[in-house]
């Protein structure tokens, strides 16, 4: 067996078999839907821990702020092309057909967003709990104003 | 309104208004659950893209490769922190009790893919095919390790 062969077997294997032409990032809309809502959930979920910070809930780690507004900007920078053509929705949380319909506005808040936590980023690296919460809030009216324009609600 | 209570609105709208304990990263096994696959499912898609060239379904891109490599090394980081206490089972795909029970070897094995995805990084930057095929072969034995171990299949 070829090394390139183990190398195809072992990816059968991690469940990655997944035949794509060299334009499309996903074979099938549900890909992009699960890859997207998978991107949002992990900085979801770090940027909750900077506004635990930012609104006291818990005490300030500037270590702690700095991991987790890397990740957050690290990952900003994916979601946007899990929307693809034909996954817009009626339901709760679904992408409105906006997105599609005036695409260059809704790429405009996206990267108005990933602006955005790229000052968050810059912020908590600076270990100053002032400017940390400045910074959250700004992003965080990134996400609103995204949600408010794009998600049903 | 002060500047904190504007932010503390905004992280609610963005449905981030959940109250941690300094000393946990997720308020409920089902939190880190989620976390974990999402955190995955990020990986899995951009190692994928890496496979599809290291195994020519699709042509080779050098640039495309790297970028696809850094997020998986990235991403990599982060899943092992959702194996939290409680969320074994004995589903399909579900985390066998044995991660618990040796929790120091399950982290070997995380740190092994750490490590090579690390190493893929950085082939991936060469804009060499055979090096890329050779890491991402060695990065694809450590899933395939850890899920015979560890996932049910």
């Amino acid at each position: 067996m070829t090394r390139l062969k183990v190398a195809a077997v072992l990816a059968g294997v991690c469940g990655l078999l997944t035949a794509l032409p060299a334009t499309a990032q996903f074979q099938k809309p549900e890909d992009a839907v699960k890859y997207r809502k998978a991107a949002f959930t992990v900085m979801g979920a770090h940027f909750a821990r900077i506004g635990a910070m930012a609104n006291g809930r818990v005490p300030f780690d500037g270590a702690a702020a700095a991991a987790n507004a890397q990740v957050v900007a690290d990952v900003a920078k994916l979601p946007f092309a899990g929307f693809v053509e034909g996954t817009a929705g009626t339901e709760k949380g679904q992408p409105k057909a906006n997105v599609w319909s005036d695409r260059a506005k809704f790429d405009a808040s996206a990267k108005k967003m990933q602006d955005e936590v790229a000052k968050l980023n810059a912020a908590a690296k600076t270990n100053n709990l002032d400017q940390l919460k400045a910074a959250f809030g700004a992003a965080a009216g990134t996400c609103k104003d995204c949600h408010d324009n794009y998600r049903n609600p």
